[in-house]
């Protein structure tokens, strides 16, 4: 950590979020220090979230640091990893209050949980906030979960429920009325990271939701090199999402199904597996669904209730 | 790594830079996974740099980049590690060309040398250039340098010559006329990573020269909560650097000593172990002198040449 006026803040806000973690050196020091056990990898995740862009100005100090934070500890759990820390670099905009910006370490420090912070960089500029968390974690050597071993035959799956965090940003920008729990669906994003460790020789393929289900199926299917299908009907959806969807029809679906931030997993597995898939479904506060299957070719395509076909092609929509 | 638009970019211009390395997992997944070796800790350092606080606007792209990159392998040099890999995290401004990112890419590409990239994340807002890199490094367990452990009695000592990129920026803003030797110091720092490995088990404290040499060694003092007197005298300055402090006397010192970005290790070693560093001068592409010494107390203390003392306190000046 660096910065001239940062000194303070480091010690009396931010040193507090180490939960005394030897690596951290008490931020003192430029750089952490940190020892994989024996026989461990470490898995490294770094995001940067830029107010504007994947904050809305109007969210609060504390709503920006647990969406940062998740959205990296998502990145963790995706690869089935256990979270051992994280770095933060931070560009305070000048205008923020320290109020404000004793806000943003709330949020941090809630988000966390026991999660140490061991390093990490401070400074302000004259332009909207700017956050990199670099999260940590352990997994066995060789035992880390990729996208790239996806197989036809494969079934797929799903943690959670489906678009509620889009509407929850509808909700944040005044479009939808409230609900608190689409609201907090995205405002403050919950890792699957107990999921994540558990799929560990389990999923063959897995990824978090952040960019859109279709579009995340889509880096699996990228990266294993092999065609997902997923069946609409068998997407889980929450009871306000459910409600929402009366009135939009398949035109909802397809918004759903192609908004972030709800840092769910989706993930392939063998097919003789499912039995053990299942056996996790509720165990580690959520539900798994079977949405799909993988097979041979390219792409994601999304089969609708009624039998139609709707193809999703790099973000947009071929319904044929 | 992660955005919609982006994959083609990450795909043709970033995977050169993982020079192959199976922790990049092609830059296919949201994270990297590194497998230290036995015996081996994890040193790790994140900066934030933002145009207008860290660049000037004015400054190429490919500075910015070496810029960015210098800084951070800078900070990994001062805890005696060995370079393992780096994540970034980057926001293009939107106004920005393909050029301009190429540029930026090109820069990166020439400063990392073998280094390679495994990890990070791009997104681009309407905001400043705003980069985090996370630099990786490993350590004999127990063997990382830090700042903490400078005792009464030992010697300061600093590589290369100070107060070169701080006359660079000069000359960069238009405020001094050109002279190659300053403006790269500015635009192109070099870590130095070897002298850092060199220096394990030999220095006591270990910083590098990011904030201005006195304010710097105010971190060491700090830390380890003794006193530092610098020599004014037997501060190491490059010719071009002599030259210029001609015209400016006393007030021409305080500046080199207080101008930031030279990246020079400034180190602590007891005083046995003297012939043992200045064996290690010359040796790693920079000349290794003597500064002055640890004392009890606290602050940093430079004495001048005709023997009055010039004390620094938190990057103001008192002169008694």
């Amino acid at each position: 950590m660096s910065g001239g006026g940062e000194f303070n803040f480091i010690r009396q806000r931010l040193r507090p979020l180490t939960r005394g973690h030897p690596a951290a050196l008490d931020l003192m020091d430029d750089a952490a220090i940190l020892t994989p056990r024996p026989g461990e990898s470490l898995v490294l995740a770094s995001d940067m979230l830029i107010e504007t862009v994947h904050f809305l100005s109007s969210d609060a100090p504390e709503v920006m640091a647990a969406r940062a934070f998740g959205a990296n500890l998502s990145d963790l759990a995706a690869m089935g990893a256990e979270p051992a820390g994280y770095l933060m670099a931070i560009s305070w905009p000048k205008s923020w209050s320290d109020a404000q910006r004793d806000g943003f370490v709330a949020g941090l420090n809630a988000a966390a949980g026991d999660i140490p912070l061991i390093g990490g960089d401070t400074t302000s500029a004259d332009a909207p906030l700017s956050v990199s968390i670099t999260m940590l974690g352990f997994v066995p050597e060789g035992a880390g979960l990729t996208r790239s071993a996806a197989q036809a035959g494969h079934d797929v799956w799903v943690s959670g429920t489906i678009g509620d965090a889009g509407l929850g940003l509808d909700i944040a920008r005044g479009k939808l009325d409230k609900q608190e729990h689409l609201l907090s669906r995205y405002q403050y994003p919950a890792a699957r990271t107990e999921l994540g460790q558990a799929l560990r020789g389990l999923a063959s393929a897995c990824i978090d939701i952040s960019d859109g289900m279709v579009a995340d199926a889509g880096h699996i299917a990228s990266a294993s090199g092999v065609a997902i299908e997923l069946e609409a009907a068998m997407i889980p959806l929450s009871t306000p999402v459910l409600h929402w969807l009366e009135g939009e029809g398949d035109e909802g679906l397809k918004r759903l199904v192609s908004s972030g931030d709800d840092y769910e997993l989706l993930f392939t597995a063998p097919h003789d597996q499912a039995a053990k898939v299942l056996a996790l479904s509720g165990r580690h506060g959520c539900e798994i669904s079977w949405v799909g299957r993988v097979a041979e070719g390219e792409g994601v395509s999304v089969i609708a209730a009624e039998g139609d076909a709707m193809s999703f092609q790099s973000g947009g929509f071929t319904h044929f």
